[in-house]
């Protein structure tokens, strides 16, 4: 018998690359892909035609089924500010409620994998930040509907292992770039790409000195491929998977702009509650999955995407935005 | 018009005090309380004689109506560790499932008001914690589901201010007691006391120096109904509300010990991640309700405690008790 598996958000950035590795997999007998298009896109799937995917346009949460899988991948979400804060409750009935309804369609003995954050460490007062690092997240702040679905699904996840036996892998991702993500994403490399192709000017929030660590999609879809199919591991997570290179936004800046002469930096009031810093602690990840690194260099990941979103921008008449601004009332 | 009110977790402990608050108000046309009786219990409200209150027997995420309110008070979710440990995924579908159910009763320019926990603090580094103290909860532990379920909740509320305007209340409420806990209830108060009422020992886990700050359940609820029904402050919390007195579990068993002669006090290996100290904050409370202050000294609300668990437990043939202990995988 093969392995019949449901991926939740499968059409999104980081979904629609691990479908493709879900595919490779001889022994997988069925892929349901579950999305409802909020962030995901049909043209990441496009490409793909095997007959053992079937795409169902439906809420994680609202996705009911008699069948059950031996294994789920939960990576519905949004996963960047603009796209999570236009609609935190959605975010946060896609994320918690979306697990409250996947944990009830796994097999006996089946497996549900989960992609939480680096969010969940908040502003780290601690670099870098191991997994036993609890985090300083403000639960109040308009970053928390992320960071807080993510700290509550996982606790959930945690205690279905905990009580009712449940295999169970989650990670912890860093702030990971490349094809795929879209176009009007609102996170800082695919801004500063897009606005390098499109009028040349690129926006940094407060000073650019805050700092992330960007991985490449290839690199941390390697990670997830290992941890999520591996069999000979017991370490349910949290798994931190990430470039442990720390680069600050100002230096990215400066490197997009570099690539398109005449591009023009120009600095806009700080972001609220933008974390000062953020890297990961790779020890645990080197110990479960002994070889893997963050192989592909950070200028070579951005021109990779670079030419990637020039392939798609030139096809279009305007450049897509991310959601307006919210109502902040304070 | 008189007000339409919705109290979900009515039947609770502290949800059954704040019904008797509520059916003193003049203005109260409707009072539907709403409660599924896992830890609430039909005998809390069994004194009641009030046309305006309707009982409905549903969780709190499943109630649907046509209504729409003028307020909704969510207190709805176990509040003990033995019981939200007992069965995790409940405890996070009445936090989180219930607030994105009843977010969507509210009547335009209508009231929702929820009652979050110290336990967002987590294990404190800092004494006392004031509302901006972001919190050090590890949320893979077995305390999580409760703990991030009310960062969560808190979260989706402050969210639904920030972008849809709903008028919020939200309180931290520290260890509560009194009248009204369940018998099974597992907390060091209720537990001490029905211990010394039956066997005469008493069991402490771990050394009993851990402290916590008890608030008697009068106290507590004379300051949600202020907080709770004050039209003239804009402020939406956080807000603790709880009594500043520090006190050691040690303490507590020796004084209820004290009550009952020839009682034991038995220790046991500590609780995990029973956190070490809690004690509010009170300068915020102060300045939101002037002249609002834990009045009711330790030593009376335990006695009054102590009277209400023996005219209960006189009645009953076997003293019941909380939920058994979990699969603990590790």
């Amino acid at each position: 018998m093969g392995k019949r598996i449901l991926m939740a958000g499968g059409a999104g950035f980081l979904g629609s690359h691990l479908v493709d590795r879900l595919l490779r997999r001889n022994e997988l007998e069925l892929l349901v892909v579950v999305d409802d298009f909020w962030t995901g896109t049909r043209e990441n799937l496009k490409h793909i035609d095997d007959r053992r995917m079937h795409v169902v346009d439906c809420s994680v949460q609202e996705f009911a089924t008699h069948e059950t899988f031996d294994e789920i991948i939960h990576f519905a979400s949004p996963a960047s500010p603009p796209w999570y804060m236009s609609d935190p409750a959605r975010t946060i009935k896609a994320n918690v409620g979306g697990a409250l309804n996947l944990i009830n369609l796994i097999r006996k003995g089946g497996r549900i994998s989960f992609a939480s954050t680096s969010e969940v460490y908040g502003d780290p007062m601690i670099t870098p930040q191991p997994e036993s690092y609890r985090g300083v997240v403000d639960c109040t702040g308009p970053r928390s509907s992320y960071d807080e679905s993510k700290r509550c699904t996982e606790s959930l996840l945690f205690e279905m292992r905990r009580t009712r036996d449940l295999d169970v892998r989650i990670v912890r991702l860093f702030n990971v770039y490349g094809p795929r993500t879209r176009i009007d994403d609102g996170r800082a490399v695919s801004n500063f790409i897009g606005q390098a192709l499109s009028d040349g000017i690129l926006t940094v929030y407060g000073d650019g000195r805050q700092t992330r660590s960007w991985g490449y999609v290839d690199d941390i879809i390697d990670a997830l491929e290992r941890y999520f199919w591996l069999d000979e591991t017991s370490y349910c997570g949290p798994l931190n998977i990430g470039n442990d290179r720390e680069i600050a936004v100002i230096d990215v800046a400066h490197f997009i702009a570099s690539l398109v002469p005449g591009s023009q930096i120009k600095f806009l009031p700080p972001v609220p509650q933008d974390p000062t810093n953020r890297r990961p602690d790779l020890t645990l990840a080197r110990q479960v999955l002994p070889g893997w690194a963050a192989k592909v260099e950070y200028e070579e990941g951005v021109r990779r995407t670079f030419d990637w979103f020039k392939s798609k921008m030139t096809l279009m008449e305007r450049i897509p935005e991310p959601p307006p601004p919210l109502l902040l009332q304070e």
